[in-house]
C-alpha cells in the first residue's frame, strides 16, 4: 500500500474507497514480486529442495548451476542465493541494463534489450556453456523472465544477430504471423525451442517462470527455451520459401534451414524426446497469479469478486467499453456480481496513436473508462501495468470514477481532447490520479479492476 | 427453434451444440415479442385490468384509447385488443410502412421512418387530438417501441419538419452530444419529453414500453413522450446560443426557444408536476428482458450461467476480442463460470466501415471472434440482432466457433480478409452459418452469447 502515491487518497468518500481499493492492487504485485514469486515455490528443507510439487534431494546433486534471462533475472537469482545459499555452485544471468541485483555467486550480466548487444551475445554463450558442462547429478536452475527472448539471444555457428534482424524485418514485411517467425526462430537458436534442455541432459533443469505472455503459453515466453518445439525444419523452411524469401535472406539463414530440413543438423527436441523427461517447467508468477491474488485479497475485504478473464487484449479505449458496460449492469442489476463488486481482468490492450500525447495503455483505458462511467458515483475502474511503467511514462496506470469528468472539469481538462490526443497523462496528471509505482522488477502485462460500490 | 436456418446444424458434434444453442436464443426472442410482452404484463380478469403490478378498475372508465408509435406498435395494439375486447374505444398507432397489423378498433397508421413523412405527421396530429380530448375517468395506454421518436413527430404550430432537420444537422455538425440534441427537441415537440402526458391529464395514462436503447432510460426511449423532461427551455436555448447557432437556425425555433425561456410558453412536465401522478411507465422488454430469458433457459438446459452486461457498446471487432477473452478463459481455468458456460451479453455494437463488403455488425463481431477461438473447439460465439435484420442484410448475425476458420479455409474463404474489408455476410453465408430468422417484429438491440462446453 505503501507503494502508491499519497495523492491517490483523495478527502471524504473516495479516500475511504480508495483505502479500499489498493491494498488489492498490492496483493496483486506482491504475489507477482519475482523474489516472492521464488520463495513462494521453492524451499529447503533437511537438503531436500522442494520446488513446486516436485523434491530434489541435494545429497544427489554435485552442481547446481542458475542461468537464464530477463529483467527480473537479477532478483530471482538473488532469491534463489537466499534459498540454496552455498549450494550454488555457479551461475550467469543476462538482464537488462539498469537491472542489477546483489548476488553472491551467481553473476549478473547487463546486457541489451530489446535490440541484444554483445555484452547479451557473451552472456548468452556463457550460459550455454554452463548448460553443455552441465551432466548426470548436476541440476541447472534456469530462471526466465520478461525479456527473456532478447537476453537469451544466441544464434547458431555461422549466423550473426544482422542475419537475424535481417531476417525478422523481411518476415514482418511480408505479414508473417509471430507464431511462424517463432518457429524460424527457434530453428536458428542455441538456446530456444528447447535447446537449453537439450545442452543440459543428463543434468536435471528446472525452468521457474516469470510469464509476461498473455496466457502463459511456454513455447512462447522467451520462445521456449526447455519447452517441446511442435514446428520442424521442414516447415521453418517452408515458411521462408511461402513468403519468397529464399533468394532474399542472408545465405548463413537459408543454408541452415536447408541442411536442417536435409536432417544433416538435428531437429529442436520434440515432446516425448528423453531430454524432458529432464526438465521441470514451472511459472511462478503470471497475470493469473497476479489476478487471483487481487480476488483473494478482495474477498476478504468484502467484495463480491469475478476473475472475468487473463486473456484480455485489444484496443485500449474499447476495452474500457467493455469493462465499463459491466460497471453499468452492476450498478442496474447486481449482475454478473452484487455490490460491493470486484472485477478483475488481465491481458494487454494496445494503442493505435493518432494524437501526439503523452500516455500509456493503462492509463488511455482509464481516460476512456472515465468518460463511460461519468456520473457513475458507485463505480471506480482502475487499469495497471503490473511492471510499474505504462508506456513512455513514469506511472504504472490510473484510476477513473464516476466523479473524474466533473473534477477534470473543475480544472478546465477535457476528457474527450485528451483521449483524442493519447494525452491520458496529462488528464489524469493534475488530478493526482495517476497510479506511481517505481519500477516493480517484475511484469506479468497488466490488470484492470472494476469496483462498484 | 424452428426460426432458424435448418442449415445451422451440421453434422456431428458441432449439431449437437448448436442443438443445445438455437432454443437459448428462441427463449430470448420469445420474451420480447411485442404480443407475448404485452400479454405477460397485461391481463384483464373480472373487469379488472392488470398491468405491471397495477390495477385498474375497468367499471370505473369510460373510455380507453390506444395511441403510440414504433415499428412493434401494430403487434401490440393486436395484443391489447385481444385481451381488452370491446373496452378499446378507439385508437391510433403510427407504424413504419410494411408493419401493418390485423387490428380491428385501433387504426394503424404506416408512416415514414427513419424520416418522418406527411402521413406520420397526421397520425402524430391525430394522437395529439385522442389525448387532449381524454379527460378525468378515460385511460389512454401509449405503446412505444423502436422507431417511436420519428414515428411521433410532431413540432409545436409554427415548426416544420424541414425546421427540425435543420436543426439537427446543424447540431450535429457542431459536435453536439445527444443528450442535448434531445433536449432541444423535447423543447420544439407536442408529444415529447412528456408532453402527451399533459395533453391527456386528468385522464389516467399507461404507456407499455418495448426499448431499442441501451440501458432503457425512459427519458430517452421515443424522446419519452410520457415522461418527467429534466431539461429546461433556458437550458435547450443556451445549446443553442453555446454552439453559435442562434442566427444560422429557422427564426421559428429560435424564436420559440426564446419565447420559453421567457416564460411566454410553459415549460415541459417536470418530476413530480401532478401529470405524472396519473402515468404509468413500463418497460415490457428490453435488452435485459431478453438476456434474462436467455440466461433462464441455459440454466434449464444445464449450462453455468453468466448475465455479463446489458450495456455493451463499442466497436464489433474489439468486443468480439473482449468476449473471446472470457471464452478463452473458461477454457483455460472454468472463470467466471464452469463449463458447460453460457455467458449473455447485451447492448449495441457499432462498425466504422473501411471496406466494401456485405454485412452487420453482429455478423462481423461474430467474424472477429472466430479468428480469436481459433482451434478453440469447445467454444461457441453467437451475435444476434434481435429485430431479425443484421445491417443491410438479411440475417440477423452468425455463429462462429472454434472450428469457423478451417471450415472456411477449406472453402478458400480468408477471415481476415473479409474483416478487412467489412464483408462478414460473404464469410458466413456459404459456411451456412448466417442466422437468418426473418423480421422478428421486434427490437431490443443485440444479444451475444459466448458457449463453452
Amino acid at each position: 500500500m505503501s507503494i502508491f502515491d499519497s495523492r491517490l487518497l483523495k478527502s471524504g468518500e473516495t479516500k475511504e474507497r480508495r483505502e479500499r481499493v489498493l491494498p488489492i492492487l498490492s496483493a496483486a504485485l506482491d504475489a507477482v514480486d519475482p523474489i516472492n514469486a521464488v520463495k513462494r515455490h521453492m524451499s529447503l528443507e533437511d537438503n531436500e529442495l522442494h520446488i513446486g510439487h516436485r523434491v530434489y534431494d541435494l545429497n544427489k546433486y554435485r552442481n547446481i548451476y542458475v542461468i537464464g534471462g530477463g529483467k527480473a533475472g537479477g532478483s530471482m537469482a538473488k532469491a534463489i542465493e537466499e534459498i540454496l545459499g552455498h549450494h550454488v555452485t555457479a551461475g550467469l544471468i543476462n538482464t537488462k541494463y539498469g537491472h542489477r541485483a546483489d548476488t553472491k555467486t551467481v553473476r549478473i550480466n547487463e546486457a541489451g534489450h530489446p535490440i541484444p548487444d554483445a555484452a547479451g551475445m557473451r552472456g548468452a554463450s556463457q550460459m550455454v556453456d554452463i548448460a553443455a558442462d552441465a551432466t548426470e547429478g548436476d541440476l541447472v536452475i534456469c530462471l526466465i523472465s520478461g525479456g527473456g527472448s532478447a537476453l537469451m539471444t544466441l544464434p547458431v555457428e555461422g549466423i550473426s544477430v544482422a542475419d537475424m534482424e535481417a531476417l525478422t524485418s523481411a518476415l514482418l514485411r511480408c505479414g508473417a504471423a509471430i507464431n511462424e517467425i517463432n518457429s524460424i526462430r527457434k530453428h536458428l537458436s542455441q538456446i530456444k525451442g528447447g535447446n537449453l534442455s537439450r545442452l543440459a541432459y543428463p543434468a536435471e533443469v528446472v525452468s521457474l517462470i516469470l510469464s509476461d505472455v498473455v496466457g502463459s503459453p511456454l513455447d512462447v515466453i522467451a520462445s521456449g527455451p526447455t519447452v517441446p518445439d511442435s514446428s520442424s525444419f521442414a516447415q521453418a523452411h517452408g515458411i521462408v520459401e511461402r513468403y519468397g524469401l529464399l533468394d532474399e535472406l542472408p545465405s548463413s539463414i537459408v543454408q541452415h534451414l536447408s541442411q536442417g530440413k536435409e536432417g544433416t543438423i538435428p531437429e529442436t527436441p520434440k515432446e516425448g524426446d528423453a531430454v524432458f523427461s529432464k526438465t521441470y517447467n514451472l511459472v511462478i508468477a503470471s497475470n493469473e497469479v497476479a489476478a487471483r491474488a487481487a480476488i483473494a485479497k478482495a474477498k476478504n475485504l468484502g467484495f463480491d469478486t469475478l476473475l472475468l478473464s487473463t486473456f484480455v487484449e485489444g484496443e485500449a479505449r474499447e476495452v474500457a467499453q467493455a469493462f465499463s458496460a459491466i460497471a453499468k449492469e452492476i450498478v442496474h442489476s447486481g449482475q454478473p456480481v452484487s455490490r460491493p463488486a470486484c472485477v478483475v481482468a488481465g491481458g494487454e490492450t494496445t494503442v493505435t496513436i493518432r494524437g501526439e500525447g503523452k500516455g500509456g495503455r493503462n492509463q488511455e483505458l482509464a481516460l476512456a473508462a472515465a468518460i463511460q462511467i461519468e456520473g457513475l458515483d458507485e463505480a471506480l475502474i482502475v487499469a495497471l501495468a503490473t511492471d510499474g511503467t505504462d508506456g513512455p511514462t513514469d506511472a504504472a496506470g490510473a484510476i477513473a470514477d464516476g466523479s473524474t469528468l466533473r473534477r477534470a472539469g473543475a480544472k478546465g481538462l477535457s476528457a474527450r481532447e485528451h483521449l483524442a490526443n493519447n494525452d491520458s497523462y496529462h488528464f489524469f496528471e493534475p488530478l493526482g490520479d495517476l497510479i506511481i509505482t517505481g519500477p516493480t522488477n517484475t511484469n506479468v502485462n497488466d490488470l484492470t479492476f472494476v469496483l462498484v460500490f
